[in-house]
């Protein structure tokens, strides 16, 4: 069984989320529909939904983002969800239990759903593989490799303000090599069939998998975001990258950063998205961070509904008999 | 906007609690009776109230502090509100980010409440500057400028005692130099009308501000606590001071250390107070903590009723028209 | 009053638990039986009871342990209650406080039950001895003394496979000399009668008071372990090892590790317990520890199924009126 397999039932319902690739865009517009129709809910005075209460909830962060943390956080509270946070790297493996005796241990313990973050691609994976068949494990983040809520969250902000996807051009900047964000987010927008879609990175920062996804490469942003209608500056992952690709980030600045010039060239209302958080004068210049364009803080409260969705959906599937889930 | 004005809305609500300093006997006396209202929750068998239920607050704490922020949560959750605990030291801003970068992305996770504690003066009153309308901010100690909601407990904790203000003699001993607990809670008894406050310190631990706020200043603990009702020892902040202003631990028990012999100088019913954790044999002899003159432990418990109150005072403002609080 | 009487009010309930010694197979009995009725709530959609709602149950962990803390949290939450996480190893007492401080003062914060984790034998006993009455103290775990809910949780293990303690044999293998929790097992298996307890370990790595428990003694795995009906492995305590008493990791599993051979010593429906975390190849092996025999994960489940029942049974009995607490 593949990793894209594993993911769906018998019956092609989504029961872990783990990568954008092998989706439907059935399956991705269920998601963007359930967010859209949470998004109210954090508006309301009282917050909360009772739809996971009783249910138990674990942050299993083998590598630490408070951010990301949060975010899945206050969306299993917002649901009524009990929530434990487990900073693996500070617990019991380092008593030297390994990663499946983590996994027995804590599923014993008649949790309901597993949040992983691991710095090695494929954790969330192989999670979902051996785990427990009423858990849902939802990928938090794996290694270079996926990011799948973050690009939902994307694709959930970009819709709320343009949602002809065939109709729009989006550029997506910086350093894609390093970038989980880029490749789950190329995925959800050709699931959701986008127009087109650019990358704009120096040839250091490209993957070998961008061709493959059909995407237009360009090497400088004067060509590349005339006339798009959405703009995302991925963070330059200082911490990922091993060894010098860039002379500086002052010269990153100069090639790649988005400033209000460089912003002048894309459609009079394209909007401006950012993954955070972001470094100021280096991808991206204050003015445009903080100007009329930039969506980068709807990103932030976006990410909440779109993670009480995923949650929401993928633990009613596995509340149907077991015998539909086998 | 002055820091003054800003903690209340145009018709003189308090929205943000920042500092003493600007709020009227109206607003202190506001909150004392409320807190009274809710010092019984904790004596029920269900210590529960639904007031912020589906509210989120967050302790954003960029300097540790178990016990204060112990105490938020606990009248957070008595309040029936999730709470997000963020030690920021290990967070985001080891990535670059700015406090203000910090502020905006938490305020996107639809948050209603910041309870703040930075060691830089000024920073909670940044805060409530910055934040969206729909969220309150709580000063929980600010550097050497404030620490209101410690203020309001030991003010509460008086009047529980010795409700007659005007009639009140009140001693701050200690290191008032480096105490934001001594500049907040003078304002507050300055405000409530106290017959007099005295401070008893060395030269080398006496602000400048302290003749500004009519209070006497003594230096030696024989002639200061002479028929006082309260006394108010401070916690040598050992960890503040930047250099040897005094001799050793052992001087200042010495000079200014509250013994049973000294405390014999107070009247007979005088009450013993100390922000805490207390340094036993430094500021405070232990016959004297642990004796019956000792209110040290219900100041802890006077700390949840505070606090819940502040809490609800404050998101009850918030909650009403929008224009109201322009 | 001894660590015994201490645990129980005047009229023999559990007030705090402390300690398995002391006890009576009536309050083991009580225990276990609650537990069975709440074993099945983590099987149903919500799987929490209101209990301690309104409770707030604190964690005191003086020293380090995701996994206990983990189930005593979960437990907690799935009685309703409110939990408050206090790791003092970097709290206050790196202010110098006292533990009898610490103690007063989260007292003060009117929480109703302290779960003690302490590096010293008889931390949680301190705690009892000092707390006001309407506080519950339960123990998890102090220095080499007692863990009294994992043998509670062990001895339920054995009576859902193996009710009839008086038939039964049951070896403990490994390093007894630095086990809490063999010794609180051992006490456990006498008050409930079990038929024949046998320990299993070289003789550096035996305690004296093995022998006053009434235990047979075998150094050798091949004379110990035939006929048993339940396996116990303890965990090599690396940590707790102060000099070298065996020469080796290897060496121990050579003569002590559990395998397929030494299990075909036991009966055939014998059972393979172990605290956990497990040491691969180091107690037992890989194919012992996921096979048939072993109900290793079981054990972790019925933790959190006697944790709720003691933290039941106790707050239950502080519930009634105080005179009959005194």
């Amino acid at each position: 069984m593949s990793a894209i397999d594993l993911q769906l039932d018998s019956q092609g319902r989504l029961l872990h989320f783990l990568s954008v690739e092998g989706l439907s865009r059935h399956h991705l517009t269920e998601i963007l529909d359930t967010a859209e129709s949470l998004h109210g809910v954090a508006e309301r005075r009282v917050k909360k939904l009772p739809t996971l209460h009783g249910k138990t909830v674990v942050n299993l962060f083998f590598e630490a983002s408070t951010r990301t943390r949060t975010t899945f956080e206050l969306a299993a509270k917002r649901l009524s969800a009990d929530v434990l946070n487990l900073n693996i790297a500070t617990s019991s493996t380092s008593k030297g239990e390994s990663l499946l005796d983590t996994l027995r241990n804590i599923e014993a313990m008649q949790c309901d759903m597993f949040v992983v973050r691991h710095s090695q691609s494929g954790a969330a994976e192989f999670m979902a593989r051996h785990v427990k068949p009423h858990i849902a494990v939802l990928n938090a983040g794996d290694g270079c490799h996926a990011h799948p809520t973050q690009a939902m969250l994307d694709t959930f902000t970009i819709r709320r303000h343009k949602p002809d996807f065939p109709a729009l051009r989006i550029a997506i900047v910086g350093d894609i090599l390093h970038s989980r964000v880029a490749r789950s987010l190329i995925h959800a927008l050709n699931i959701l069939g986008a127009g087109e879609v650019r990358v704009i990175a120096p040839r250091t920062l490209l993957p070998v998998w961008v061709e493959q996804l059909g995407v237009q490469v360009f090497h400088a942003p004067q060509a590349g975001l005339r006339d798009v209608d959405v703009i995302v500056m991925l963070r330059l992952q200082r911490e990922r990258m091993e060894r010098a690709l860039l002379p500086s980030e002052q010269e990153f600045f100069q090639q790649y950063g988005l400033t209000e010039e460089r912003l002048a060239l894309a459609k009079p209302d394209a909007i401006v998205m950012h993954p955070g958080p972001i470094n100021r004068g280096v991808e991206i210049d204050s003015r445009v961070a903080d100007g009329p364009r930039s969506v980068i803080l709807e990103q932030v409260t976006n990410g909440i509904a779109i993670r009480m969705a995923i949650m929401s959906i993928t633990l009613g599937n596995h509340a149907r008999p077991a015998e539909e889930n086998a």
